[in-house]
């Protein structure tokens, strides 16, 4: 396993691998590594000669100080983690320093108006940031496919609009979401939740098959104000959002459409703690 | 005065002056160096200690290849130009290759939908092009002031957002449409016109003045048809479009609202030759 802590380091070894022409896998992480991270990185491992594997948490793409300071960051149990999975891996964990050289802005890209939607719409600023880290990696890393977890589905449809809209030449691999046993979705995040929390917080993807199963004989309107009344009843956790939207635009819809592909997005807080999950409707 | 053609020898010669704290004029231009220019350099030169003038053809802007292949490259006639306003002028006049390092891509920034009016459907890629060298030009220049005309409106508009949305460190600052004697707006394109073409090309700016005449008892609606009318009767001239829009959105509108401003936007073809204008409704 190479670890590399600077990507002029990092870039000079990817040198000798750009040349040979083979493929390099690239899973771009937050840390905190968890099954859900994993699976990506065992995907990756299926199609390619090199998997790269970035840990680097982005300050730009938080809105929320608090939520960046708690963030959890592990290194040492993530690298030891990527390892019983893929001892071949090469590891790279910048600092904020070396990726953003003294300026930690973000670009806005064109996103034609899903940057606007939900996750967007909560979290300002959030997707800029998003996509100026990815494009960074990408420019540095050089992949030939990049992995991304449907847990975050609208950041993955940010980062396949970024790749559209900009040419870059990768391939945007989205991976299906890694549940708990209780089918709370696999998230950094939940390393935060009280025992107590985590097991209330099973009610997040229980409310999307509800959701689903509900979808086709009601409409998203009325889908959707069940929900929210359902969620008025709970003490411990508030519900952000929640919405019915179709899969490439992600406007909220009303009634099915055929061809079209929908999901049911939800974001709640628990103990101050933000979750997101989302469900095909298909 | 200063030329440089590489923006590294460039950019060791400003940190002498980034660190001195002065006011840097930026007028960005391809060239072809006509009065529009010299008063935009006239103006920088008012309000800074420093001016930098580029001069680069950029190709990414050019949906038309035909259109790069013929636009007037005329380096030792612009410098000429250029000393007569400002013998102290430092000139920018970099390669393709020095400015793009072998990737002519161009990025998608988000100009919250701007970029989809007028110039931007007629021209695909245009202002992604637009926006991708002048963040270039911005990153190696860092001027306090840059200067843009007012004859590509939408092109000043789109770089206003760019700033915004970027948060980058410059002052934007439009400046009129200088006009030929007969009224025709000053463009490096208009080098391209035969004698004849440039008196009829005339009738461009004289359809301005009648729409903004008009604007105000008819609708944009009217106006728009009439002048679409009355190109028709035009055999040496095509219009592309004429419209009436709000001059920060540039969304076509169609009666005058208190508080808001607007402009007629026109594009003709003479001879092959693509022409634009506009002017103020207010």
């Amino acid at each position: 396993m190479q670890i590399f802590k600077e990507k002029a380091l990092l870039t000079a070894y990817l040198k000798t691998i750009w040349d040979k022409n083979c493929a390099i896998g690239f899973i771009p992480t937050m840390g905190a590594l968890h099954q859900g991270h994993l699976s990506l990185i065992k995907k990756s491992i299926l199609n390619n000669d090199y998997n790269v594997v970035s840990i680097f948490v982005n300050p730009t793409q938080f809105n929320n100080s608090q939520d960046l300071e708690k963030y959890p960051r592990t290194l040492e149990r993530d690298i030891e983690k990527i390892k019983t999975v893929c001892p071949g891996c090469i590891v790279f964990a910048p600092s904020v320093d070396d990726i953003y050289e003294g300026k930690t802005n973000s670009i806005s890209f064109n996103y034609d108006g899903i940057e606007n939607e939900m996750e967007g719409k909560h979290r300002p600023g959030h997707f800029d940031g998003v996509g100026t880290i990815v494009k960074k990696l990408f420019e540095i890393v050089q992949p030939t496919n990049a992995y991304f977890g449907e847990k975050d589905f609208q950041q993955l449809q940010i980062v396949k609009k970024l790749v559209s809209k900009n040419n870059l030449k990768v391939n945007i691999v989205g991976c299906p979401i890694f549940r708990e046993e209780n089918g709370l979705a696999m998230s950094s995040r939940n390393e935060r939740l009280s025992k107590t929390d985590r097991e209330e917080a099973s009610i997040i993807y229980k409310t999307l098959v509800t959701a689903k199963e509900k979808f086709g004989t009601k409409s998203a309107k009325e889908v959707t104000k069940w929900i929210e009344n359902s969620f008025k009843k709970n003490k411990n956790i508030t519900l952000e959002y929640f919405e019915i939207a179709e899969e490439t635009t992600l406007k909220t819809c009303n009634r099915k459409s055929k061809n079209k592909k929908y999901r049911a997005f939800i974001a709640v807080f628990i103990d101050n703690i933000r979750l997101i999950d989302n469900i095909s409707l298909n």
